[in-house]
């Protein structure tokens, strides 16, 4: 069957050959990086997946082969057969693997043409992210965005490898399944079948790989797609990928050892890097406490200290009130800071804002010693006394004090000190910090929906020594979960979960969920539990985030072949669309609102 | 953090154990598949997913054990600690990886209770396929299911391997995609963001993996769900797995080539068992010939012989009239076979008559070589005798025929043919036969939609030499697809792509396809297409069937961990089901039938 290849076949990549290759003949396919003129003689440079070879048509070789190469523009799609060659004395190019040689072509043929490309194919090309978005597939011809995605390709190779010698069970969980309540809001998909009935995309396989573990596989992952409806942050893309694991008869050491290994393994076969585990551990009230935030950045220090107790009893009735009626005072100690100027204070005063602090006090402190601040005139000296030692204030110190609800001061200060961190040059971008925070609280109050709801999920089991507290302070109860951290981000968390029926209808109890509510929903869950659930527990990982970090991206886009806009939109195929009125029938649903057009 | 494990951790899974154990002290934790008393000793057949070992609890050993064992039932959840001891002479159990031995138990925990099964959890548990999918969690338990399932999983793996190894890079579609025509029913998506807009779920990675091609990564492939909303057979799911795959650079052979790879890949690590390649190829109009199907079953004859011809000329005017008419005449000759009864004639009129044959003429060549027939006295002695010829009649032999259009002719024949050889059971189970179908025709004719479509899909090229066709003949153009069958199952198919914009936009034009439609559709594809695309090809493998068969079930309902039925539905967690109203306003749809309910 004859076709526009012929008999032509690729022998090399454009990446693979070197000067011991000089002297064989060899096929070429790839794209024109770049086609240049010199004496007569055209010099291409071709490109493919592993690299690019320099290819040279000389008139005085093969007359023929020059004259069609004339008509050779970027991206082109070539196939050319020539020998291998060094490259003349001093015109070596060392910055490319093939640098070393050229291929003297005799035989050429052309492919495909492209058009002119938007923008150029290069590792920095200037352009918005908008354009490069609907012009994805040229998007990902740029050297950066193959890395990414070769380097997604081999992390997950890692994992896999890593599991499965592990004893993982790689097992497929379905995703048309049954919307639960009790998460995120759910992506529904109508049944023609069964009209006026819905599926759910599957924001996790939580409930399967429970049933899983009950079922015996004991030990399961998945690398596998959720789905969440949510208004999209910067970092977050309506379908992400989920490294999903499930283990049997185990508590969290065990899992949290499974999940470091993990980790070092992709470090290692994917960085070169080697890892020191076990991770550190830090409860979450610890966590809070130090860093203010359940995922604490620990390679720069910039540490929260509370006040609260000291300021019950301070003249500075701002303060006094908010310490003696249940709220919260922290304070950061940014060292050697005290030039920070007017303007900047205002900027991390706007930047609490974003955080619900109503304000950000400060005090400088000053080569005398003395304090430059608006609330200094507050304090008597034994109270500047008391802070300066609890604070450890020295001259040239700029402190920051947030007094307000407990979550309002932490989330405050605890943005505040990353983003101090970055401004003041302490992060360390080459060093990878890992800790577990484990010991969550089982359950938050929701102030919108006015009742108790799960810190994780309510499939987290709780901590044995609390089950007392169920019944009378729920909000103390810890649970078994555990979050993986690594430079302030969270990569991955999981938890023990609750392998006993009357436990879990407890905390269904606990969370307000009518009887008829969680039979309708969970009822074959607690069936499940009753028919010999073994105890279990497991983690999850965002794929994706890790990959950002392990490629050094900012934007997770750069890490998805084929991501969606901040508006859950694909600029390159144009979904989602309108739906043809037949469609819809079939499916007996109707658009109540105007399609947006 | 104390929990009911306590600082019990598992030694050894169940299948682990054998004499050269004997005295070491084991921690074993699973299910209790059997428990029986036997003077006084009460003995326990303890499983998990490696296999069995037999616990015993011996009151003089320790009598609390004992008492605390007297309270175990099936299903449920131990650990235990013990020591190996061989088995007494004569006890051993052959059957049993870990017969030859037995742990006396010293420590009893019982992990979960469990209740009374709806079943028992054995190879062949006798009970509805309902039940079954209603308590899925216990039906995984059965041996038969983990082997499968575990199956799918190593399958999963050497597939990895060996596409790694070829240089194919595991890249991730979208999920949430744009409905495209030209297939199968799609599943919609409302979008919130959107509203009035919908995703589809994709049917294929098709046009994404074209795409990566034409970014330039050179070798794609994924083990990825796909959807299609169509009414279910016994072998279709709404979503089911596809083993997906693009190369750029390649011809047909090329692709097959890496299909042989992947399959013997499969047989020999999955199996162990070494198959030939290359297989056999054969092209579409050969298959369907003498086989009727385009999905042919090698393992035995029974080969259609077409008649058509010199029926023309024939007295019987019912077959004379269909053939002069542009109709077929073929028949099947069933050797040795004159024996079939009268009523299992009537039961193969009834069988061709599914695919729309309305008669099913047949003769029996007696001892003496007469016929027995309805219609051979319609027949001249010349007639008959360049039958016999034809056909290679012999006595005892019998023949079935059928005057029909072509495609009736094939179909009820083709599968008449299978039918035959499993009653008369030519088929040799044991063996594999593989055999490349190629070059399919580019179209068909729709009847329902008055017009061509397109055989494959709209993107796969035509043979070079036919391109004159496409306007003249459109139906003899052939095609550069390609379908991979195993004993008379499609395994897996694929195509060399089309990969100029001009082909792709002619494809589109036969198809009838306004250009405003496949702008507004493809646009997108053909614009690719024009900014470099290398010439391409690929294929993809039905997962679910692949295991089914490397499994030998007969239901792929039994390879896949949670399946729906045939009305769609997962009976464990009851989806599909109502949405919650406010969900439904959020996403501007609203529904017009009554729910089910």
């Amino acid at each position: 069957m004859p076709d526009i290849l012929g008999n032509m076949r690729r022998t090399h990549h454009l990446g693979a050959l070197s000067s011991s290759d000089a002297g064989t003949v060899v096929t070429l396919m790839g794209w024109v990086q770049r086609r240049r003129d010199h004496g007569g003689v055209i010099f291409v440079d071709l490109r493919d997946r592993e690299g690019i070879t320099q290819v040279v048509f000389n008139p005085e070789r093969s007359p023929e082969v020059h004259a069609k190469a004339h008509g050779i523009r970027s991206e082109y799609v070539l196939a050319i057969r020539g020998l291998v060659v060094e490259r003349p004395e001093g015109m070596a190019n060392p910055d490319l693997k093939t640098g070393s040689i050229e291929v003297m072509a005799d035989e050429l043929r052309i492919l495909n043409t492209a058009a002119t490309p938007p923008f150029l194919i290069e590792e920095d090309a200037d352009v918005s992210e908008t354009i490069r978005l609907q012009n994805r597939h040229l998007d990902l011809r740029r050297p950066n965005l193959q890395k990414n995605i070769i380097l997604r390709h081999k992390t997950g190779q890692a994992i896999r490898n890593f599991l499965n010698n592990q004893g993982f069970l790689d097992i497929e969980t379905p995703f048309l399944t049954r919307s639960t309540p009790e998460g995120a809001r759910d992506y529904l998909v109508p049944s023609r079948v069964n009209t006026g009935h819905f599926y759910a995309l599957p924001q996790s396989p939580q409930l399967f790989k429970q049933l899983l573990m009950i079922s015996g596989f004991d030990r399961y992952y998945q690398i596998v797609k959720c789905f969440r409806d949510e208004d999209l942050r910067a970092d977050r893309q309506p379908e992400f990928t989920q490294i999903d694991l499930e283990m049997s008869f185990v508590g969290e050491e065990d899992v949290m050892a499974v999940g470091e290994g993990l980790v070092s393994a992709v470090f290692k076969e994917v960085l070169g890097m080697e890892i020191q585990t076990p991770f550190e551990r830090m409860d979450y009230d610890t966590a809070v406490g130090r860093y203010g935030l359940d995922k604490p950045d620990l390679r720069f220090g910039l540490e929260l200290v509370d006040l609260t107790e000291m300021m019950k009893t301070v003249g500075f009735k701002v303060f006094a009130d908010v310490a003696s009626k249940g709220g919260m005072i922290k304070a950061i100690n940014a060292k050697g800071c005290a030039d920070f100027s007017r303007k900047e204070i205002d900027d991390f005063t706007r930047f609490v804002g974003i955080y619900r602090a109503k304000g950000l006090a400060w005090i400088k402190v000053k080569e005398d010693g003395e304090w430059q601040s608006p609330i200094a005139k507050f304090f008597s000296d034994d109270e500047k006394a008391e802070m300066v030692r609890i604070l450890n204030m020295e001259k040239d110190d700029i402190l920051f004090f947030v007094a307000d609800t407990p979550s309002v001061v932490n989330e405050a200060l605890g943005n505040l000190r990353n983003h101090l961190a970055e401004k003041l040059g302490l992060v360390d971008k080459g060093s990878f910090r890992f800790v577990w925070v484990t010991r969550f609280p089982m359950f938050e109050y929701d102030e919108t929906e006015k009742r108790l709801v799960a810190l994780h999920h309510p499939f987290t089991a709780p901590e044995e020594e609390d089950f007392a507290k169920l019944d009378t302070e729920p909000l103390a109860t810890k649970s078994r979960a555990y979050d993986l951290v690594l430079n302030g981000n969270e990569i991955g968390g999981g938890s023990i979960r609750i392998h006993q029926p009357e436990m879990q209808q407890k905390i269904f109890d606990v969370l307000g969920l009518s009887r008829e509510d969680y039979e309708d929903k969970f009822g074959f869950l607690v069936d499940a539990l009753n028919s010999g659930a073994p105890p279990h527990g497991g983690m999850a990982f965002g794929f994706d985030r890790l990959i950002m970090l392990l490629t050094g991206q900012t934007s997770i886009r750069d890490v998805i072949a084929f991501p969606k806009t901040q508006k859950a939109a694909c600029l390159l195929t144009g979904a989602p669309s309108t739906a043809a009125p037949a469609q819809l029938q079939e499916l007996g649903v109707r658009v109540e609102t105007e399609p947006l057009g």
